[in-house]
This record gives structure tokens, sequence and C-alpha cells, in this order.
């Protein structure tokens, strides 16, 4: 019996509206970032990313000493980053090594720093590490897919108006074979009429695993309104229908990471906090593919399937979760299952954070200030 | 002596933002609703309006499941609304009739309601009841002359940047003979140069009726600043001059009806709260004509009255009260005798209603849900 | 020892977001004014400036009774302003003297006012006194080079996008010698490397006289990042290099204007709060030039000072308080101390004016009702 889980908390309210921090993090594409600092804002806070000597470093974009964005200024010296207002120089680990406006004698250098952030350069992506705590082990969040130099790895970036969480909560749940029944990717299979979700903790216990339990036939008969969905001839041919326990597994990670298998390809989708109502989504597929298979592949993803899969397929969600009113009154059911799981998962880290957090407040926000 | 009303509260704190509920609501124009669902919001509450086997149903737009818009859903069965998002189907009546992701075996159907509105369809509009009580007799609401079948009803809709208050209060005092002056509407109009304001209470106690208890002649000598207005030629021929008594009455009804009789027409000017800063005006003008008269006055509408009147004299009013700075104190005088004793009814209305709000407040603003 | 000034307070909380009142400011210029009225807002209050008979008037943009701005209305008689909706119309006092919807009867006029400011023209320029005193003498806000009749007075108007404080401060610190070392302005002077900064109060003890108290050479060793600036050919010509002492004074005067003195021009920079996130900058120079000096000037003005100090050089320091966040932590330095000064001054003359507004506040912001 699938009762309504009305005791199931679930609570929206628990979580963290701008994310949780001990986490790495996509931040942008290696390609955007060279000696010009780039400003981007995550996880409600605003890193300036630039580039000495070949590697990719991050400093909260405020100088602390009149507030303007590092990524307004330059670099005057190797290895530095100088505040268009005054000057003031930061070597690349944040520590201020010059005051320009005021001179050799000045007392600044030494005695002010602006925070730092640990940065991964990953398959063309650069990561960053935002958390107080030591930096936890990349592989331990990146997932093996992204980090492996044999696979092909495409990363699309987008923009979305809603918040992290319905986002991520997009892919917890049965909606697949409903909003998308009528897409091009599922035009040909034979797709189930229902399903009702199984959800399990990862083995770490960092994540949720959701399949599909069971599965109703390609129409199903409804008491109330009688047959769905409408049975159409091509959908007959049964080109790629998944049967019971073909069904791509989809895992939902900490800090925000979904990963779905597919027989030949993962695609990861990481939903990275902009702030309360904006979420940047890396999109990223990762396939074995060598020689004039790779060339094929290469091929097939700029034609056919960045367009068939990340723009029409994902666009599709993408009206379902920048429509939906997240603050709404909501009646969770059996399919939300993993919905429910995956957010005391999250309200759970939340609070492990909370005292980290506590920690930074003495500080101010991305400030660190030296005795 | 006109003394300025000190005493009178007339105070604006104690009116309703978003209107009072327990009353009948045009919504829009028949011929916009079809199968497809059309959200409106209305009273800072949006409804998704479908039409299903000719008759028309209002829905509160929020799935109770997840919180998608009911108006981005599709009618997948007869007498039925189906969430674009899981599938969750809700009958005319609100009831969850099917759970398409979950199967027939669901046990959600029966279990969820979404709030749905009784309405009506009168000479081409769309009229809807958000109380939370019975709903009144149409009779008691929609003035005779809209619900009349032997008159032509024409019908046009406005959306104005300011709260419902001032649009309509800028009917209830005598700005009408100074804002309309230079009016085409009264270019040949022998006006009085000033008036007064009788004002009364309607048989029933809902509306307040305003008239110009006295009227000044055509132009009048200030101590202070001399004559006013200025004369001028055309002003002479006094076409369709008013006198006392034969000025038109304005009745302003709960829950924000105005009406003016003219010889000939009735003019209705409905002011349907949309939030708390904007205001959807519906523009109805009545009036009985067959035949070749009928014809001749449709032409006359379509091609003289709808820009003469509609465009360019409310032109003007809208002018006045979305430049209005409705927050600013204000010091009210013997005209504005009609907006004291309409914000009297109006507050009074809505301490009526507070009771039904506190039970409102139980279930969640447009949502019922059931044990 | 310039050891950071942590023990300052500095502090930005105690500053008043909307200015200071009771101070003479300008408004716009005398052009823009005739009998039709302008709105402009400053000090966080709406003024509607008009002229009669040759002289400007100003009073509070909003009707005293229903709250229209009296700059939608018009001059209906010679020396008033007649509100649009009711025709209640005001004397340049701002006193009612005649509500034309009324008739003459009415017992308005004589008991109700609106606030007015007193005005005065000067140089092309009209100022306005916002405060609840008696208006100062002009000749204590406005500083001597922009009365004079005798200077050429140029005036540019600017709104810029920050609050009026960063606007100011950017004039307090040793910011120039970096911002502007790569201007068109400063392309052929010797700069400092490096300056300190040496403040005092001005002798009336009303604003923060502050000079470069020591300077570096043409190029500085840093020991961390090594020499700078970097040393280029041309500025070796040593053209217009200002020597220790020479280097022009920067005062900054109570409510918030900056005279700078070159030796035959003086620069003023008069920030006028619009409200919390904007001020409009008056950027006058005033220069004594007669005959064909003056007409040498007049096009020295207008087709290169204007493109290279006024678009170019303070083009630079809009990025700078544009970008600004003015609200991050600071860290302020020695070359802070005219800041910190600067904003003791104004916390202060706050302090004093706060017993002013607890008045005001009994009457409504700028609204003065009679008995």
């Amino acid at each position: 019996m699938n009762a309504p889980q009305q005791a199931l908390p679930g609570s929206k309210a628990a979580l963290p509206t701008l994310g949780l921090r001990e986490f790495w993090y996509p931040a942008l594409l290696s390609k955007k970032v060279g000696k010009k600092p780039v400003p981007i804002k995550m996880l409600g806070e605003e890193i300036a990313f630039f580039r000495d000597d070949g590697k990719v470093y991050a400093l909260y974009n405020r100088c602390p000493h009149r507030g303007l964005p590092l990524s307004c200024g330059r670099r005057e010296f190797p290895g530095t980053l100088t505040c268009l207002y005054h000057g003031w120089t930061f070597n690349t680990a944040g520590e201020c090594v010059a005051a320009l406006n005021e001179g050799p004698q000045s007392s600044i250098p030494g005695r002010v720093k602006v925070r730092s952030y640990p940065t991964a350069e990953i398959n063309g992506v650069i990561f960053v590490y935002m958390g107080n705590k030591e930096p936890r082990p990349l592989e331990e969040d990146i997932p093996e897919e992204l980090m492996t130099t044999s696979n092909i790895v495409h990363t699309h970036i987008e923009e979305w108006n809603c918040s992290w969480m319905p986002a991520l909560e997009n892919l917890q749940d049965s909606h697949d074979i409903f909003v998308h029944r009528r897409s091009l990717f599922y035009l040909f299979r034979k797709l189930p009429s229902w399903a009702t979700v199984g959800v399990s903790l990862t083995d770490d216990g960092r994540g949720v695993d959701i399949r599909y339990d069971k599965m109703g036939p390609a129409q199903a008969e409804y008491e109330t309104v009688g047959k769905y969905p409408r049975q159409v001839w091509w959908r007959r041919f049964k080109i790629n229908s998944p049967r019971p326990g073909q069904y791509p597994k989809t895992e939902l990670r900490l800090p925000g990471v979904v990963r779905i298998g597919f027989s030949d390809l993962m695609y990861v989708r990481w939903a990275v906090p902009v702030d309360a109502d904006h979420v940047r989504a890396f999109l990223f597929t990762s396939r074995h593919a060598t020689g004039l298979n790779g060339f094929v592949y290469r091929l097939y993803y700029a034609f056919i399937a960045s367009w068939i899969f990340l723009r029409f397929f994902i666009g599709q969600d993408k009206i379902v979760f920048e429509k939906q009113d997240y603050s709404a009154p909501e009646r969770l059911s059996q399919t939300d299952t993993g919905v429910i799981r995956w957010r005391r998962l999250v309200a759970e880290a939340a609070r492990q954070e909370a005292g980290d957090d506590a920690i930074e407040a003495k500080f101010g926000a991305g400030q660190l200030v030296n005795g």
C-alpha cells in the first residue's frame, strides 16, 4: 500500500538556501580564466578567480580595505592581484604583500589578509572549496567519471531561475515518465505507464539511490479516468525500451550531484547554488570512446545529443522547476520518497556545518583577518 | 458651512489591500477560456480557469503535490485537469481522481483536493466567487444592467498600476469637473465651475450614492485668484449641459463597483484587486438598443465611444490615480464625504470577513485539504 | 609609523543615508525650470520647482489633499500652482488659496498648507534649503567661487548609482595617484609613487583639509613586489609635476562639498543624496578669465577639459565608487585618516540634527499642517 507520506517530515524549512559549504563545487570552465580576474557568485558569496603561472587561484571578491571587488583589479606583479582602488596587493594565498598607495613603509602588508579558497582544475573545469575546514579529498566529492582522463567529458553550464533544491528534487521521483513522455529523447521508447520508487542510502551514507521499484505496463487502466497513456503506433517498436531492472539508476549525492548511469555514458547534473533564487547547473556527460569511436561520439554530442538531450529534454525540466512554487504547501507521496530521504540528508549535513558557521560568524563572511 | 472633515476617520489603514472576498467578481472574458487553462491573479491569489464540455471551472492555481501551477497542465481526460509535473489529475470540483505517475493503485485519489471556486458566465464575462462562505446570489453582487440579456453589454478590461482603492475613490468626489474639463467628452458641455457632494447610503446598506448637491455657475469668482474657469466661446451652446438634479448619480457598491446612470446608458466600473499594487478594471457599458438602433450604437461604441470615453476620458483618470501617492498623508474635505463613507463601508465589510479569514488560516490560502 | 587605524571608529553606521538637512544644496539648473513644475528628488524627498514672475519656488511635491504630485499640476493663476486632481491651488508660500472644485465658499483656503522651501538662484544653478530651522546664510554653505559673478562657472551634473558617502570619501585619500595614474589628465605628469595623508579640521570646524604629507619618489622599491610604478619615457619631461607642498589641497566641507584648488581654477564636487542608493553630483569649475582669455577658456572647457577631466578622469572614479561594496567590512589605514575625520564630522552634524528631526516627525515628512 503506498499511503501518502503525511508523517514523513521532508520539511523544506531545514534546508540551507545557500547550500552546503564543506564540499568541493565546480565553479567555471578553465578556458574562462586568464590573468584578468573573473567574478563568480556561488553559495551566496562572490569569488574572484585568476590564473598565475598556469595555476588558478580564488580570492574572496572584496578588498578588505574599502570593499572594492578584487575582480576589478589587475596583475601588477607576478603571483599577485592588485586592487583597483588603492593598490593593495595580495598574493595567491590572499596575504597583502604591498599597499602601493602608502609606500614601502606601510604597515598593512603582513597584517591584512583576504580569504583564499583551494582550487582544482580537472578536465577543463575549475573546482573550488569554500568550506571552513580542511578541504576534503577531491575524490570524495567529485564523481570518478569526471576525474578520469581516459573519458571524453563534456561540460554544459546553465543558470536557472530557481533555488538549488527544486533543481535537484526534479530528479528524485517518477516525473520522468510523465514530463518527458513527449520528448524526442523518449519518442521511440516504450515507457512504463507508471512507476513506484525504491530508495536506499548509498554505502558511504552521503547519497540516495533511486530506482524504479515497480513499473506499470505501457498502458494502464485507471478506474476513474480510463486508459493512460494513449497508445501510438510508433511506440510499438520497443526501441531501447527499458525492462524492469534495466532502467538507469539515479544517484543523488551531497552536496548536490545527480549521477545517472546509462549503458555507455554517465550523465552528471551538479547544482551549484548562486543565491537564494538562482542555481548554476553543470551538466556533464562522460563516456569512454577513443579513435574513430571518439570522433563519432564528439560529432554525436555536438550535433545531436546536446540538442535532443541538453536543450529539449532538460528544457522540459527547466520549465517545471522554474515554474514550481517551491514555497507553496506540498503533499508528498510514495514517489516522493527519494525527495524526502534527500532532504533529510541535506538537513543533517547542514546541522553538522552549523558549528563551522558559528566559527565563521566571528570573522565575517568570506573575511579572515589576522590578529 | 463645508468645514474640512478633520474629525471624520476615513482612515486608509483599515482597508483590505487585497480586497473583500465574500463577493462575486468578474475574472476574464469568456472568449479567453478554452480547454487550455488560463491563469488569472486576483485578490492576491492565482486561479486557473478552464473550460470543459462548455462550462467554465476555476481551481486554485497550485498543484497540492509539489506546487506547480495547474495552468501549466492539460486536459488528458474529459472533465479533468492534469498537472504537468507528475500527472496528478483533478476533476472540475478539484478532487484528485488519479495520480498518473503512481499508477491505478495510488492512494492519492480521493484523499487530496485542490480548492475549486464557483463560477458564472454572463454576457461574455466569467465571474468567480473566492469567499469561504456559501456564494451569495449573483443578483446581489452583479448589477442588473450586466445580467440582462436584452441590453447590449460591452466589456473593456484594463490593468492599472495602483491599488484598487484609489481606482474607486477616483469616482467619489468632484474631481470630474476639474480633471475632465478639457476632455473631448466634455468639450461642448457647460460644466459647473464647482460642486459640493451629497452622499447617502443605498437602501440595502451596501453602497454609497453620490450626487452633486450644489453646483456653481459656469464661471465663479474666487476672492483670492479671480475668475475660474476661463470661459471659451464654444461652450456657450450648452449642448448636453446638465442642470441641477440632472447630473448623473454615481453609486459605489461593495465589493468595488461604480455605477453611473446616463439617460440611455449605464456605465459600470468594477475594480478587481490583482495584488497590493495592481488592479484590473472592468469597464462595462450597457444599453438597450435593438435593430437599426442597435447597429448604429455598436458602430458608435466601436469607433467613437470607446475612443473618446474609454481611452481619452478614462485615460485622464488613469494618469491621476497611477500618479497618486496613496500612502501620503491626506487632508480630506467636503467633496471627499463620499470617499469617507465608502471607506467606512469597506472597513466594516472587512471586519465582518475577518472571522472567515481566521477559518481559512487553518487551511492555508487557497488550499482545502481533506481529513 | 603609519599603523593601521584599528582603534579609530570611522564607523559607517552613524552616517545619515539620506544626508544632512540643515544646509543649502544645489537642486538643478536654472534653465530647466519654467512655468511647468519640475519634480526633483533629493534627500529622499520630492520637491516641485516652478518659476513665477522670474523667481523660482519650491513646494513639497505632494498635494496635502489626496497625495497627487504637485508637479503634475499647472499654473492656472499668476503666483500659484494648481493641483491636477481637484484644483486645490497653492501660492508660492505653499498656502492653499483656493479649492477650485469646491467653489469660493470652501473653507479649505487659509487652513491648509504645503511645505515650501527657500530657494536661491546663483550662476545658473538653483539652490534649496530643506532644513527645519531658519535657513543659514548662503555664504556659509556655498563656496565663494560658486557665488562670485566675476568668474566663469561651469556646472556639469551626473547621477551615480551609489550612496552619497562613497562618492565623497572617494576624494579623501591617496587613491588619486593610483586610480588615475593612467588617465589622460595625468599622462605627462611625474606622479609620486605613493603618498601619506595629512588631515586637519578647517578653521570653522565644518570641513576637513587633506593634503599629501609625505610623497614617495616617481618610482619606489617594494621589498615584496619590486619596483612600482613601471617608469615610462614620456613621464620624464616633468610637465606640471607637482612638488611637495604644491600638490593641490583638498577640502571636504559639510554638507558634502569637495573643493580642490588648482593654480588657476577651483574644482568643486557637491554630492547631493537622492535616496539611499543614488547621488546627484554637481561638478563645478570656476575660473577667473575675461576677454580673449575667457573665450579661449570656454573653448578649452567645452572641447578639452569637459572630456579629459569630467568624462574620463571622473569616469574612473565613477567605476570605483559604483562598484564599491560600501556595506562590506573594511580595514582602514593611514591614508584613510581623512575618511575617518570626515565621517566623524558628518556623524556629529547628524546627531545635532536629530533634535530637529524629532520635531519634524510630529508633522510628517515634508508636511506642515496648520492648527
